[in-house]
């Protein structure tokens, strides 16, 4: 089995494209991870989410240990098997979700106690427990257990849950020990504190991490005060590790976060969108509920090559979104997520040669007067 | 454009095989063809559905003249592209869905008024408009516009229906002419009364159709009057034309109708039991939402090849089932449709080599101990 191990191909400026390797395959950076929340990139098959160009999928960890269970997972030969993805899964450690989920949840030093949200049962999560789960789960990606913050708590109530998260930060690595093939990251902390997140990164760092997170943003406060925490986040970082901006985001945000050093991204908005009539499109995000697209013959983005946008008009979305078709969830998740794997290449492509911004410029320009979502 | 012909390649006893030759592809039969109510086969994608074996599938009138309305199918270019399925689609009449769906319907002798059950909408479809509509979709094969009487009528107020939908089948049929490598079918009414079938059959093939259609069964009657009604019935449909019993059925409802000399059938149990967690297996019916599936790694049934049983163990459907996945749908709706393909198509090669009644017999075995479904 070969090691887990960053390739960095190319820069310019800040932003960077190369290449994440693994066991199970490689992952072209900027990457986007297209969410898989409870083993299942919702309304997508699996062949699907890798024909859009997604070369790895997260889960999530708090879902799975509820229902199924990670020992069942792992009886029942891994995640990958489970959910017929054979490519890299990166599971978030669970604390995020235990925070903004699950009910009557208490932290301690030790750990969360917590009750699901689906049946009420009390569960417990511990650093050592979150690597175990995505253990048994067979992560290619281990996320270390980290309390989230509320992004309007004051400064020392963030530096005190930052330092609990940076002791279950040296648990956690400790726990996920030496995995051959198998890689576990850190996730720095700090809110919108540019020293509270130096700080973070360097204690990490004296850990010792295979890849390193931003956490704790795209909670609310905004993608002003989230980019200049980046900029005074990602040079505190190591260059030959990757770095993954976790729960981000919209199009601007991810080209935006690319500019400024992130390599690695996640997020709901393209599957949700999707769900709910959304699409995300060269000419910028639309919503096929609008009586405006019911007699329209063109496809939804000219330049796509998904099924949605090969065979179908925008009156015909329209028509299945309007008549809560479970076809629309299908046609236009896909959709979405192959406009997000064809931007991620675009910008691949852009920083090898040396011209990012101005990709990133031309490709946002649409969404600089889009209305339409919501 | 070449013209609709019914090729009748073989027989068993009463159970016939053979192809419906249409401009867009010939329908192997006897033929199960899926229902795509409102311009989707729900969770599948077309391609999907041509991939389980389906030669044509059903649509509904009355759903699409209501939303998105026949005349902007039309301009849109028709059904076929509109739902990017190039093969036959044959569209109910609408009449059995207005007597079943609509709000405060009222019969004339001119046609149906009613209240669509969307927005309560005032809407009146006659034979000419039911035929209309149907041509403006692009169907290849039309059905006339006939009453549905609930099966616990008298034997005169079947007659009398009987003999409105006589006088109707004669205006759908003027109404829709002559159409090149289009057909007609003409549906045999009477409930479960022979000597009314046997008039109705006759009444009929006055007119003259391309196909003769068995409708107001399995509305109530239950299996044994449905197949004596179709013993009473068939044989009194011509030999070289098509026979298609609407709306039916169970495996073992249909595999009977076929040994009763029925050539086609359409029905939403496959689909709609996939959605509602329910397999079609050569085990028998299974209903995955049970909890012995927890942990049950062998596939949905061994013998199919569809992505549900190639991909996945039964413990993962049961997890996307009770999870609500949108996937689980997906899955169980292609793994039906699959089943009965495969059903259909073991059927034909049976008749074909004189084993129909064997097959079905050991076909329909574990059915007969099933108890799992609804």
């Amino acid at each position: 089995m070969s090691a887990f191990r960053f390739e960095l191909t190319g820069t310019d400026g800040a932003a960077r494209t190369g290449m994440v390797h693994t066991p199970r395959g490689a992952i072209r950076t900027p990457a986007f991870m297209p969410v898989g929340t409870a083993a299942t990139v919702k309304a997508m098959l699996p062949e699907s989410v890798a024909a859009t160009g997604a070369d790895i999928v997260l889960s999530n960890t708090y879902h799975l240990m509820l229902r199924p269970g990670a020992e069942r997972i792992a009886a029942l030969g891994g995640l990958h098997r489970f959910m017929d993805w054979p490519k890299p899964i990166l599971p978030d450690s669970g604390g995020f979700q235990v925070m903004s989920l699950s009910k009557l949840r208490k932290i301690t030093e030790e750990g969360v106690r917590f009750r699901s949200h689906i049946d009420g049962s009390e569960h417990f999560l511990s650093p050592e427990r979150a690597m175990e789960i995505q253990r048994l789960l067979g992560s290619d990606i281990q996320m270390v257990l980290d309390e989230c913050p509320h992004f309007s708590a004051t400064e020392q109530e963030i530096e005190k849950s930052l330092m609990l998260s940076m002791r279950w930060a040296q648990r956690s690595k400790t726990a996920f020990g030496t995995q051959e093939g198998h890689a576990c990251f850190g996730i720095v902390q700090g809110g919108v504190f540019p020293q509270l997140r130096k700080r973070s990164a360097e204690m990490l760092q004296e850990i010792g991490f295979d890849g390193y997170a931003v956490g704790g943003l795209a909670v609310g406060e905004g993608q002003k005060a989230m980019f200049e925490t980046l900029d005074a986040t990602t040079h505190h970082l190591p260059v030959d590790r990757p770095h993954y901006l976790m729960g981000v985001g919209k199009p601007d945000d991810i080209l935006g976060a690319v500019l400024r050093g992130i390599d690695m991204f996640d997020c709901v908005l393209p599957t949700r969108s999707g769900r709910n009539g959304q699409a995300f499109t060269r000419e910028g995000a639309l919503n096929l509920r609008n009586a405006r697209f019911a007699d329209d013959t063109a496809p939804l983005d000219t330049a796509c090559r998904c099924p949605a946008c090969r065979n179908y008009s925008r009156a015909y979305l329209h028509h299945v979104v309007k008549a809560g078709e479970i076809v629309a969830s299908m046609l236009l998740t896909w959709h979405n997520l192959a406009f997000y794997q064809d931007m991620m290449a675009g910008m691949r492509t852009a920083i090898a040669q040396s011209r990012a911004a101005a990709f990133a410029r031309d490709f946002l320009a649409p969404y600089e007067k889009n209305t339409e979502t919501d």
